[in-house]
């Protein structure tokens, strides 16, 4: 076999026992969670520690191999599996899973590359802080790929996406070599900030190992209230009245389209709708969280509500009394995915819009839409609060999908023209490459291909995804 | 002369009155406004527009001519001077000072690089909103130089960095193309944050011509206090009480030691001690921003206060009254640098470190620095929440300047060994250069200048800035 020497490379390097070969071993690690993307691999390799995976680099770079490397595959863009050649080696980092630093009085903690995020999160609460990013995959995702893909989540609004919580990394470069760059720094200007580089890059560049993130206080209090609003322009100005009242502690800002809620209800067990006799196209599921006492806050956020009321920005309100109620609230809104695959065939889109542009797409797309594909019906939630919409034409028939490239043209086109992005949480990965050229300017894509051709020369580091080929661009 | 056709076609991108050449006209631009550094150049042109700049680009691309932007010229590490050898154009951005943009229900401001700090402040108070970057220079300073050396100042603590604020720039790349990355997106992530490379890269990769900044709430709310801490250390603790307390509403946090309030008091007209009767080696001014009643954010910061001078973490402290108050609080802070100049020569250090290590630094450096130095007088003050000192070292003898290198070198060495950083918020210009490689990886060092490389491939951006000549490293 003409990869026999490299596997030998590989074994040594990671030990026999973590290079995988076998169909069954590696069927795993070929195809994303959700099954949408099948690869093929000639192995995959368990590194578990930064120096067995600049080994493992290092030998694939010279044998002129492809890597991907793989967190806790979770992804939904098809960024961390292998195309379908089989020529690519495999990385999991999911060995590389310490923490290996906690400094509370810098507010710090410096976590491997395939610690989940809820392994930090804990690790952080245990100390009395908070680790300030949260989404649905946190039992399973892993930092690295946090990071790889600057994930966003429902506390974006106040904490940042993932590269606003990162101070310093680690990265094997896809020659192999180590940069240690794991500074926990709130001000360093000492040359290029090339963390910033290998953050959001999907492992086109490098492979984080470890990173130094940033930790925040623990929250004492909590306010969580789900809202039934007029219309999606109601619920921009209403959140710009929180920021006024509670800066900086709008945690979540969650929109829900009625439509959304009715299937949510309709299909998930133990759904139901707070206010049941309460109507309007759009709800809102906000959470505030401060120090001091909890009654205050949920005090003057009543305050600010019953002023939002007279003023016809909300049409009614639920404060949530518990944290069994507030859960629900919570498990209501994270349903709406699981409902929407219950109820029929989905053409997705994760897409950002400039705030002062939401409420007019919305209602200028869901019209047309809605007159295009009869039958269809859109399924609207996501992070409002930063502009990042779930936006998805589902339908009962099956066939729907194949008019999938036409129906992401026209939200794509509409999303374009008032300056938002195709791609705003998930990442580019295999889904979207193809279709960046038309959104971006040339000019952007040279400079980004200028960036990939100088670290990664040789085109080995997770090919196939985020750069689009060359020529085009809008 | 060889250089005639350039000139001709400067004058023609420009117009022929903003192509200066002669002596008199050009001066200004060809020191910094310290008068540390002086320079020559081949003329300074002042161009209008974005369009404007990519037509000076060009022609010096293709005149293989370095180039070198500046703003307000406010910087403090000769980054916006050019070399001695003549070679260059200075290409001034002051001109390009429009506001293009200000959506406020997006909470985002366009301005073009030559845009005055202030002016974007004012123009975002104006529509009921704050830019939260503060610092010294704000009259003069531009947010194009802001950006480009990613500035931090007094609200880093809550807002971060330049970088932090900036959701989109545009770009002149050095072959004279135009980027227009201008988005105002919280969540974007359609391939690589190239805004990411431009920002903090002090002009040696492109000239930014206009950005999206982001505006946060204007605060409502405004409680500050003088304290008298017994240590750096109860300093850091408390820091870390507050930000439970008031979590994301702690703007400033600034140190200054008792000889720099002695020296300041003595020096500065105007300045005074708010608590005269009681000492200790450290002073905090503090400052909590909020929306909602001043009155309840005062009783609360009072009993924060009461608490932690019972738990020893306070000497005493002096909560402002009034805003002539709060303004004398911040007029001591901000005449330290004035107090230190007039009182001798100073050997300066802008300085980062992990909150944890700064009390540890501070104890250690300061007691080598007095038995090493005697008849020197250590002014230190910086923004401590931000683990960013200024920490200077001043003598009445101006022979000591010439112990700059060792001084530099024992300071630095100390803030290495802490995983700090010798380049906190001023960046590392002219002044850092050749001081770098001794506090770098090879390894980064070698992936700087492949960016640098592969965004200008002919070193024409604002050369002897920034990167270390090749070989060298820590």
């Amino acid at each position: 076999l003409v990869s026999q020497p490299l596997l030998d490379r590989l074994a040594a390097a990671v030990g026999v026992g973590q290079l995988l070969t076998a169909a069954a071993d590696t069927a795993p690690y070929l195809t994303d969670w959700r099954g949408r993307y099948r690869g093929a691999a000639l192995a995959v390799v368990r590194p578990a520690s930064a120096g067995e995976v600049a080994a493992v680099l290092r030998a694939c770079h010279e044998a002129a191999v492809p890597v991907v490397p793989q967190g806790g595959n979770t992804g939904l863009v098809g960024g961390a599996t292998p195309g379908a050649d089989g020529r690519a080696v495999v990385v999991s980092l999911a060995r590389l899973s310490r923490i290996r630093d906690l400094d509370v009085a810098n507010g710090t903690l410096t976590a491997e590359a395939g610690c989940t995020l809820a392994a930090v999160r804990a690790a952080a609460a245990a100390a009395g802080r908070l680790f300030p990013l949260s989404l649905a995959a946190e039992g399973s995702c892993t930092i690295g790929g946090n990071l790889a893909t600057n994930a966003g989540g429902v506390q974006v609004l106040r904490y940042g996406n993932a590269r606003a919580l990162c101070l310093g990394i680690e990265v094997v470069l896809p020659d192999g070599r180590l940069w240690n760059g794991l500074r926990g720094l709130r001000k360093d200007n000492s040359g290029l900030d090339l963390k910033q580089l290998f953050i959001g890059a999907e492992g086109t560049l490098g492979i984080i190992t470890a990173a130094v993130l940033r930790l925040v206080a623990l929250p004492s209090a909590r306010a969580t209230a789900w809202l039934r609003v007029p219309s999606v322009a109601a619920a921009v100005d209403l959140l710009g009245r929180l920021q006024q009242r509670f800066p900086e502690r709008v945690d979540s800002y969650e929109l829900i389209s009625q439509a959304t809620l009715a299937l949510t209800v309709a299909q998930v067990p133990g759904c139901s709708d707070p206010l049941p006799a309460s109507t309007s196209d759009w709800i809102v599921l906000i959470e505030l969280a401060d120090g001091g006492d909890e009654r205050q806050l949920a005090e003057a956020l009543q305050s600010v509500l019953a002023e939002a009321l007279a003023d016809g920005l909300l049409v009614d309100a639920a404060v949530a009394a518990s944290e069994s109620q507030r859960r629900a609230f919570w498990h209501l809104r994270e349903s709406a995915p699981e409902a929407e695959k219950r109820a029929g065939f989905s053409i997705k889109h994760d897409i950002a819009l400039p705030l002062s542009a939401i409420a007019d797409f919305v209602e200028v797309t869901s019209a047309q839409l809605a007159r295009e594909y009869p039958g269809s019906r859109l399924v609207c939630f996501g992070h409002l609060g930063d502009g990042n919409l779930h936006y998805n034409l589902s339908h009962p028939d099956p066939d729907f999908l194949d008019r999938q490239d036409e129906v992401n043209r026209r939200v794509f086109s509409a999303v374009s023209a008032r300056g938002g992005s195709i791609a705003a949480e998930h990442g580019v990965g295999q889904l979207r490459r193809l279709q960046l050229p038309a959104y971006r300017s040339e000019t952007e894509l040279a400079l980004m291909r200028s960036v990939k051709q100088a670290l990664d020369p040789r085109g080995l580091m997770n090919p196939g995804k985020l750069y689009p080929p060359a020529g085009g661009g809008a």
